[in-house]
């Protein structure tokens, strides 16, 4: 016969083993503080839990919850341009000096002019000389650094805040619940791999081995007995539109079985997660909160969303409306 | 006061909780069994302990803690050829009733005559009318598949297993132990992207995102409204030598602190892993065992390895001796 006091010690492990299996999911309360209860929110959460529910319909085994995540205007702020395009604009001003031809040269003639909308109307020859010029024929690690130390000190000429506290908090809780529960979560920008891989650890949780990008080609080569490599002004891969469902396949190798995307170019990304077979989610960030941050879609010339609006309702994508579905925008918000 | 049950049940607590938390790093007393005791084994034991020591000098931290593995020769054997040449020569084979002018076009005519190694002396044009026959024009899915049913029945020419048990034992028990202590391991192999992701998650535990390889280009399409990638004859990477660093930079974006290769073709990447600051591990496989295995190294045409040994001891590289470090080669000797 079991001692009465065995039979505490017994009775109370179940309790501590629930306690400790659970620590980490918990977490709050609610995962996503920063949603506004409804249909959106109700989506998620319902999404997450049949997808983790052992021996249900829907259940997906761990090592295929693959959720990947549009960055520009989908997990940090897009507007009025690019970030990127910010840090290169930079970098262009800071080198002028040591290119005194650039001032009659586009895209840079603009650039210092202060119009970088007109640098950008010479389309992919004029971005190519841009990423030529502020992206390439310096080492990865080099070029890590200077993002890095970018970001330490830039700020966002509306906001004036660093570019990584433009990020949604909606979108942070919405990483840790899916991680939480199992999920291995990737960016697939179209911005550059190595710009994203510069703070994508610190800021979302994300590290550079699950992310995939656009990218110029790379050298290796042993510089002064130190291997390197140097990024060399040649396009490798255009991670957009059609370029992320190709990316996704290389570099994951496996169909996502959740995707995020705010525009156009996540179209395809969108549509070939949700075509796959069993439980599939799409989610289509709308901009429209003209007072916390900014409303915009088809008419737009940066995250133009148009067709892949259309096309949500009969893809079944679940639509986010910003100023409705989310409580809170900025982390700086709160403060 | 504390009564003594209490005391019992909270004396209990910390013995269950070693059990809970040792449970898996522990798994059996010995995690390297199959290699044999000596300076190789203590090498890699001591550089597993220290960089996972908290506070000590050559802590590393798990997300850093990245460890990369060559495929061909390093997990699985590479003799009497590469095994995915098997794979593309059997494809041959069966695509041959489509194709009479086959019978008179080299690379084919000569596989189809039993002798791969003539149809190999054609080099890279033979190799890449090989390639474009048997590994492209077909959607990543239905290659996946193929590649998928050839494992489960194709045998290896000498040994008669499938191709998959064709595994070094020894680098199995490695690469568990690494992933008990928090290290991330990947494939960066010469061979294709594609065809090891079919088999990396089921025999190495190796996830395909965590695979880098030569690969072809990849054309997205939807077709009859499915969603596809389409494998195009054309080079996208060339995982090999130079590329493997490239490969690493690109897919992980991170410099690994552990390399393990076992020809010319993985010199370059054990460079770039060990030339970076703090604690960093080579491993180089030597076969050295005409008993259970094959011996080779620097006149061998599938394998070569010849520089790389000679960087060995001045980089400070663990040479493995396969016939005196490893007590078990395949896993099916020991059945």
């Amino acid at each position: 016969m079991m001692s009465r006091c065995m039979a505490r010690i017994w009775g109370g492990i179940p309790t501590l083993l629930i306690y400790l299996l659970a620590a980490v999911p918990a977490q709050a309360a609610d995962p996503l503080r920063s949603w506004a209860d409804g249909p959106t929110k109700d989506a998620i959460m319902e999404f997450v839990a049949n997808v983790t529910k052992e021996g249900g319909s829907d259940y997906v085994p761990p090592e295929e919850r693959i959720a990947v995540f549009d960055n520009d205007g989908t997990l940090w702020a897009e507007k009025p341009l690019y970030f990127q395009l910010f840090y290169a604009i930079d970098k262009v001003k800071e080198k002028a000096p040591e290119h005194p031809e650039w001032k009659k040269q586009e895209p840079f003639a603009s650039i210092l002019e202060g119009d970088p909308r007109k640098a950008l109307e010479g389309g992919k020859p004029a971005l190519m000389k841009l990423l030529a010029a502020t992206h390439s024929g310096m080492t990865g690690n080099e070029f890590h650094e200077s993002v890095s130390n970018w970001l330490a000190t830039a700020r966002h000429p509306k906001y004036r805040q660093l570019y990584t506290e433009m990020v949604y908090q909606p979108m942070l809780e919405l990483l840790r619940h899916l991680r939480a529960n199992g999920f291995k979560t990737f960016i697939v920008s179209g911005g550059g791999v190595d710009f994203v891989r510069a703070f994508s650890e610190e800021t979302y949780g994300i590290p550079p081995e699950q992310v995939v990008g656009s990218s110029l080609k790379a050298k290796y080569q042993v510089k002064d007995g130190q291997p390197v490599l140097v990024k060399i002004p040649e396009i490798n891969l255009i991670d957009d539109k059609e370029g992320k469902p190709v990316g996704i396949y290389q570099y994951i190798g496996r169909r996502p079985i959740f995707a995020a995307g705010n525009s156009d170019g996540d179209l395809q990304m969108l549509e070939y997660t949700t075509a796959g077979p069993g439980p599939r989610f799409g989610l289509l960030l709308h901009h429209t909160d003209s007072g916390r941050e900014w409303a915009y879609d088809r008419n737009s010339h940066v995250g133009r969303l148009d067709e892949a609006l259309k096309a949500a309702p009969e893809r079944g994508w679940t639509v986010v409306d910003m100023q409705n579905d989310w409580r809170t925008v900025f982390p700086f918000e709160k403060k």
